[in-house]
């Protein structure tokens, strides 16, 4: 199969840009759904009219959203919000996909980072697949990268993987302002959210790096949010990035997942070192145990960018 | 099939790297062959025995080189040294490999680089494939990002994939010190060989870079060492090196490739930039359609290294 027919959960910034390039990516949308509608159209639906009706009426279409579920698809596309705990509806959604023996691609972070056993228990008795290259670093490919190395050949991973921290730290160590100040100006500027918390204090970053450790572990061990040891960089004064400038360092919110375990925390780095990264970058370093390190960076959020990752999955799924 | 036949042709570095970690990949060597000798064994070859042997007495086993091209295997490994123009003999290993409806991976460049549109028709009349993740930047995986991506979704690739070369430069920036002077502590420090015109004309990574053009083209065009304009770092005066210090740059030898063509010349580089990795790192920068630009870097040679990119290879043929 060249071509896959995709239901696409979800009309966030991801789920648009998904429908906008699906047909570039020779692929074909037969079901889009938001929280309170959805459209199908097992011919492929009218991408341009769908996101000029999300636009201009904030719904996609005239169906009940739950239609998309069972509308004609190879691939269910999830990306709904990201959700902790029961990572709800996410996670009823890929099970209702696999159970149909349809593969999913997630760019939702909840059910691979709190009820990864779960999901790979559905995926075994399932004749579908799941993937989720677009939960981690957007459109770096970290996961396929560490499938291709072989799990058991990954030590650890290492970086930086929330862009909204990394802005606000590059900004703070460039113009010797203070966080409060800063934040602000990255809400004036889109970067960050009205409510910055999972951001700021580090939970988005901690999701991505249990998701690294839970593929690394690949199934000796299960890791959720809780087992994550987790600082945010609400707490850092101004001064401590001038200090860490004058000794050839700064501050980034580095985290760290081994088959053991997940960190999230502000640490020194070398100002000039790769882990580095300024303005809204992701990094990923990876340890491997034959061929040393790699580094890999670019934009680690963004719609077109993260439905770039969801589209190479989907057509690794049907190639 | 989670485990490969091996038959390995070529046992120098790269070569037996792939005989010592093939089992740890869960793989198994039936065949090795240097120029002189070789050894086969439908249930396996003791690696250690024919490392230690090759170690020894130069040889890997009593057999004729020949006779491993006949061996009861999945995958024949293409590590002889690379070749240019007819890019001999690997090309008839690949050849005889797909004729036999077998897969083959290659790290020799020369087939890829000079007979790349044989290669795909042969290639396109057989049960296997062809894959040559070795071939360009050693561990780092860019062959399976760009076919991750597809490669229609990849505008450009550009970056330092010739180690030797970047270690000159690097050292001729840090120490202030001439080209010929630096090329002789590389070739005592192993880093150059005896003859380092490969490296230091460019050689080596325009064929690199007419590989990426190859693959970025997907059919459209073919490009040989011919095609590349290649300028490489012996006429680079330590002064010039002192100059870019003073304006915050250094000099790296960077090449470039695009569907329309290759080239690879001594460049000016930001010397905080991706690009200016020191030593004998490699890094590319590839610029994508929807998602910005990804950097990718790490080792682009060393036996362990190269052998890595070519189980992986292996692994997602018989996967």
């Amino acid at each position: 199969m060249s071509g896959a027919r995709l239901a696409v959960l979800g009309a966030g910034a991801v789920g648009r840009s998904v429908v906008e390039l699906a047909e570039e990516y020779g692929h074909t949308v037969t079901a889009v759904a938001d929280s309170s509608s959805a459209i199908v159209d097992p011919e492929g639906v009218d991408a341009e009219a769908v996101l000029q009706r999300k636009s201009d009426e904030g719904v996609v279409g005239d169906n009940d959203p739950s239609e998309a579920l069972g509308a004609a698809y190879d691939v269910l596309v999830e990306v709904t919000p990201t959700t902790l705990g029961d990572a709800e509806p996410g996670f009823s959604h890929v099970k209702h996909g696999l159970e149909r023996d349809k593969h999913v691609v997630l760019a939702n972070k909840g059910p691979v980072a709190e009820r990864y056993g779960e999901l790979r228990e559905l995926e075994a008795d399932s004749e579908g697949k799941i993937r989720f290259e677009a939960t981690v670093g957007g459109a770096i490919p970290i996961l396929s990268t560490i499938e291709d190395f072989g799990p058991t050949h990954i030590t650890a991973a290492r970086g930086v993987l929330n862009g909204t921290a990394n802005f606000i730290l590059s900004r703070m160590a460039a113009e010797g302002l203070d966080y409060e100040h800063v934040l602000a100006e990255a809400q004036d500027l889109g970067v960050a959210e009205a409510d910055p918390t999972f951001d700021v204090e580090g939970i988005d970053a901690a999701l991505k790096f249990v998701i690294l450790s839970n593929v690394l572990a690949d199934g000796d061990q299960e890791f959720t949010l809780e087992d994550a040891a987790v600082d945010g960089i609400t707490e850092i004064p101004g001064t401590a990035l001038d200090l860490a400038a004058e000794d050839g360092r700064t501050i980034r919110l580095i985290g760290e997942s081994t088959p053991e375990g997940v960190s999230v925390a502000p640490r020194l780095v070398p100002a000039d070192g790769p882990l580095s990264v300024t303005g809204t970058l992701n990094i990923v370093q990876l340890e491997t145990t034959h061929a040393g390190r790699l580094n890999i960076s670019g934009r680690g959020a963004g719609g077109p960018e993260t439905a770039t990752a969801v589209l190479s999955d989907v057509s690794r799924l049907v190639e």
